[in-house]
């Protein structure tokens, strides 16, 4: 398999069990209604280590802009296929979010509020402000960054002297320690801006959102677009720098 | 031990666990009563991975009919022992209710809703539009296929070329990464139907339900379990042949 | 360290993390009051899994006088020392107790209801018909042993011919399996009775109810007492009966 | 990277991590808002889990005062260490409180109940009597330090004579060990003090409290700031002296 297409398919099913659990919470008349933050949280952490067991040995699932820029602003990731990968990368967003849309088919006109269908596709600030959101953007992809580079050490031995990021995701415990990081950053900082941290995550179902023909769906809120896209580029950038800084 | 044994006992834990977990949370007086999707959700991943664990490395634990037809579809399983492991699961899942029936027996008759002692064995649409609900069934057993056969790539290791489903059942994290793919689906893509994606999950206590003399039961919806049957069946030969095309 | 001696702190570390679990979620004022089924049984799934990791090299970590039966009626472990076993697991039973009574020091007058008081210590049916309680711990002991015997080969590998207990819970994931089953017994099955499925983890604590100066207490309900006794005894050694019958 | 800045930076992840779970889940309007104590344990084990993972095998990853002192007092770990290991650890939690500050920047102005507040950085009893609360913080630190160099000798594999504490943290299943340790400390213990078992955490986020401009912040609640050093401390010596004695 081209490591592009196993983009696309790596972020089409984080998008779909993503925002999938999303929906199943959500939605109106869903049998997971009300299911709680444990819920949202551990059906995202299982996406990201799915998503990593199917295609982390083909393209080493980056399946994020921002940890393809990251891994390549500190030289572990060739910069010609920069553009390539976030391009599968949203692709397989946009193609993620449009099977939440037919798997909850029936469920959307039952709902009559329109931010949460949005809320089932792309993330939104908890309190509107755009500078505090951008913060918490910001430093939940440092540690993401910081923490997937020193977890695939991990994953490689101790004895690793490089950073072979797809040969660490094609252990059968990588993958999982990816999926429990990101398990902890929505337990412990999802809540201010329900933790995009991935610039394809927010904008490919958010261009679904306002293609797709939705019963009782309202704005894309596209205004706050920007900020799940520049700040997670930025953090992952700072954070690459900071694990490289740190000597780890 | 027989592999259509081995069915049998696997599919009788995967219901009495599964099921098990739907009555403990919905049944008058439990002590887990409403304790939630994320008790119902994670009961259904320990059954799968407990049963595969169990007859995983004598039968491959397949468990499920789709599961055993998908593997026959693309040549990883015989067709000619497909009948009876068919056979042996629908029994499995209908023993299985039957030990439900009796580890519930005080509770049954202090349940109100009918309709919450048939949640106890079979599964029915959020919404009773059987278009929409076909639609999520086919989807999710597309996934749970392509998926395990992705998942059991890793768990046999990198360097493998061909499936070995009954060896990669019988290495000690096999079993937990299929698991944990099932919670995955109950917790993102359950809401609308309960996740059947299993036609020995839902046909085999269905047919307990209507024979089993239940305090109160109401009516078995026999209207409806075609849809746990066909769209599994269909889903799981679309996901192999999606795996087999997609040489990961 | 004696076996006897790693069995009293396998089980005084169960019934602290078992019991503890319960106080927490039960007595007034605790900052986890209302926790939840899922933290009910997360938490004895851990009190087992780490109570095995303590100890399981040593004494094989039974910590429940039911497997030491069931072991021993299929050849597993010597008769001569059952007994001192099984003492030794009531006496962790009640020391467990008697730290749990100080850990929540400060809580037991606070709580009004004198069956939550209990419930913190021993089990309970949901219902009171003692016929139906009996069946339910009865199967769940069958299931408890049944599964535990297979997962111990899991844990000693595919070409194990013999079933060497100790070994098996001296490797770094058996003790995990064991804790995954009996949080799966909980999830499923527990809600009519509070699985008890061990006699030592009921009467160590009772006894500790009845002995203590616990204010607010109230009777120790004794003539329910014998079902969590007999029940798991007679269970475990069906199960370990049916697995050798079963030649998984 | 020296130890000493491992500790500090192990020590900061612990407390975004750790205090960014009850920020996540005690400040209004946050998404995460009454997550319940499942959020909050899952959140703290897997703070934990992480902070190990990335300074396991550089420091030990103690990133807490009380298991410093407890293994220098049993001889394994330097005492010429313990002042900068334990400054390290101070720093890193007033460090880790900076960050939950910036990422829930917009919830504290939100967030009416001054008491709240505090419990996002410093631990309070749930019942204002000092000798029981000190009980509960004595034993859990006993639980945790005994278990953890058990879990140490499990992560060493069974053949080893020393308790080499930094190997078994760069094992990648030791840092896993310790956080299920901590998870099940918290379900079952965390109750009556919010499960301190760690002066760093509780005094380096407290001094943050008192110097950060935090809207709508009250008291730092000094006079209960010593239970959460001594009985810690305490304990912490009192567990590693019983797993000596053990001979575990």
């Amino acid at each position: 398999m081209h490591p592009y297409f196993a983009e696309v398919l790596g972020t089409a099913l984080l998008i779909l069990f993503g925002n999938g659990v999303v929906a199943n919470v959500l939605l109106s008349k869903s049998k997971a209604e009300n299911g709680g933050w444990i819920v949202i949280t551990l059906g995202w952490g299982l996406a990201v280590a799915l998503a990593v067991y199917v295609v982390g040995r083909v393209s080493g699932a980056h399946i994020n802009p921002a940890v393809t820029i990251g891994l390549a602003s500190i030289g572990a990731f060739e910069w010609s296929q920069v553009p390539g990968y976030i391009l599968s990368q949203i692709a397989g967003g946009f193609i993620g979010s449009v099977l939440v849309y037919l798997s909850f088919y029936a469920h959307w006109e039952e709902t009559e509020d329109p931010g949460l269908i949005l809320a089932c596709h792309s993330t939104s600030p908890a309190i509107r402000k755009f500078g505090p959101a951008f913060m918490t953007e910001f430093i939940g992809t440092v540690i993401l960054v910081f923490c997937i580079l020193a977890l695939g050490k991990v994953a490689l031995g101790a004895d690793s002297t490089q950073l072979a990021w797809t040969t660490a995701m094609g252990t059968w415990f990588g993958p999982l320690l990816v999926g429990l990081l990101v398990l902890a950053i929505g337990l412990s900082l999802g809540g201010p801006t329900g933790y995009a941290i991935n610039p394809a995550r927010d904008l490919g179902p958010r261009l679904a959102h306002t293609i797709l023909p939705i019963k009782g769906k309202g704005s894309s809120d596209w205004s706050y677009a920007w900020v799940p896209i520049v700040a997670p580029i930025l953090g992952a950038i700072a954070g690459a720098q900071l694990f490289v800084y740190s000597a780890l």
